[in-house]
């Protein structure tokens, strides 16, 4: 068997790097297989430059809701082997890329695009920074917390959600501590894995919808951008279904026992925002050098998206400006 | 399309049952696809059907664990109706059937044979009796609780366990009690599926050895003679793992709060005996017809497999006879 290397995607990969990809797979002789090793920006440019590879045209035709969109109707298989612990790409529907001429996130989506293996080896992920780690890591509880709190929930995403909390509450602060420890390595390549089956079924909410409009205006990490606007929008919500968010708060190892349903829902967006803070992750949108004059623009490309997702409240414009200006 | 019927699969099924099937779909003139509307013994009968139609030979020669085992290398896609809530087997890579030429309960098993497609409808399952409402719903109980005290369990499984007993400890008495309750009936078909999908991955315990061992040797619905082993083998078992039927017990909706794990583990078993008596199922081998003078071949057959279980308790021929005899 030959192996092929198709090395350099870059973090939050763009057109550019699946153009790349596709052409280096073409200049190959094509392929039986595609290994994905890496992490999600990595496992999504596998998968995209498979659809391309596969169904010809550019990438943007197979554009999520975009007009025109063509199918993905022949895939390669795909293994993938993820590296960090966050995406749940291995196990997703989805593939997010940048389409920089528009400043714009957007993604794939197909039932065909879930790897048909997924490899979950805690040694892969041991050599990742803490930063990463960190980030990556923020991004898997923002599945599993969108995953449970959607209105598109049940009974099997639920169960999923509630063991990545749990996990990712248990294990990320030593993961970030002590990259070396292959428990918690493994615990986190779980949750992450966990919540990608729970969000493909399940949908996520306005934290996804927010990080992205502001993805698509800087090559902030996903997780970062996740992290940053995780607690705002729980806050936000908690009032369309304050039992989940206080579920939530005891998943996070709080101490709800005693507490109102109200004030133990409030527990569980001081504890994310805790867990955010001592595994050292920026807290507001300028610490990551948003500019505000660009906040116009990224309102008007969440707004446009906010309720299209499973997000258990209603969202306006307005209530968008809000919680991007508590976060800046 | 033309639809051919294959009618007239009997509860607990067998070698007969299958070679019917398959003559059924032969003289028919085989088929594209194999859809299932029934129970466990439905779409078992289909899964067995379905491997002898594609591969050869005789379901015999694809029993598990058989000297000279044949690989089930093709299959038609299958899409299976579960008509009760219990077996799980439109989630899991099992069929069951019963060999009456050595009294044996035996299976085929292979991932393929998960069918490719299971539709659950809450309305397919109302119109079965309360009896084998509680029966089948104990089936499912006996999956979950297995599995997540399995010395296979893992992270995913767990969390599918975890929801299962909890829907099951919540919705069976409704769905017995009030057949036509569709939230319930919806809720114990997802605890089925949830629980299937759980044991197919983590193995079961000695609760499965020893009903399979008696389903041999009687006609007694499977998830009956579960039921009957359940209590006496959680008993058994409790000391290997007392924290996980800790927490079985305050799944179960026990107020274990402020009770040592110990006496919480006790609450777990005697929780589960009170559902199955309050669903009236028997409580003693002595109610469903086991003769005394059987006891010593089911205990051979049962000793035979026990270890090879996921049981999370070594098992001894004594404990076998210890637990049946309390049973009886």
């Amino acid at each position: 068997m030959d192996l092929s290397v198709v090395a350099g995607t870059v973090p939050e990969p763009t057109t550019d790097s699946i153009n790349a990809a596709v052409k280096a797979m073409q200049e190959a002789g094509g392929a039986d297989v595609i290994v994905s090793l890496g992490g999600g920006s990595v496992m999504d440019v596998a998968k995209c430059a498979n659809a391309v590879l596969m169904n010809g045209g550019s990438i943007l035709d197979y554009e999520d809701g975009a007009e025109g969109q063509r199918p993905i109707s022949k895939l390669l298989p795909h293994v993938a082997l993820p590296t960090t612990a966050g995406t749940g790409s291995e196990a997703t529907i989805w593939a997010v890329f940048i389409d920089p001429s528009r400043r714009f996130k957007t993604a794939i989506q197909s039932p065909d695009l879930v790897p048909d293996a997924a490899i979950l080896d805690p040694e892969l992920t041991i050599t990742m920074p803490p930063h990463v780690t960190a980030g990556t890591g923020m991004d898997a509880l923002t599945h599993a917390i969108e995953a449970f709190v959607s209105i598109y929930a049940n009974p099997l995403t639920e169960a999923l959600c509630v063991k990545a909390i749990e996990l990712v509450a248990r294990n990320l602060r030593t993961a970030v501590a002590d990259g070396g420890d292959l428990g918690a390595r493994t615990n986190m390549l779980i949750a992450s894995y966990m919540a990608g089956l729970a969000f493909s079924n399940s949908s996520l909410g306005i934290v996804h919808t927010l990080a992205e409009a502001m993805g698509g205006y800087y090559r902030i990490p996903h997780g970062v951008t996740n992290a940053l606007m995780l607690p705002h929008v729980m806050e936000f919500n908690a009032s369309a279904t304050p039992g989940r968010f206080a579920t939530i708060a005891r998943l996070m190892g709080e101490d709800t026992g005693g507490a109102t349903t109200d004030t133990a829902a409030e527990m569980s967006w001081r504890a994310v925002r805790r867990l955010s803070e001592e595994v050292g992750l920026p807290q507001t949108l300028r610490q990551v050098g948003v500019r505000k004059e660009d906040l116009t623009g990224m309102i008007a490309i969440a707004d446009k998206w906010a309720n299209l997702s499973g997000n258990p409240r209603d969202v306006k414009r307005e209530d968008i400006e809000e919680i991007y200006l508590r976060a800046y």
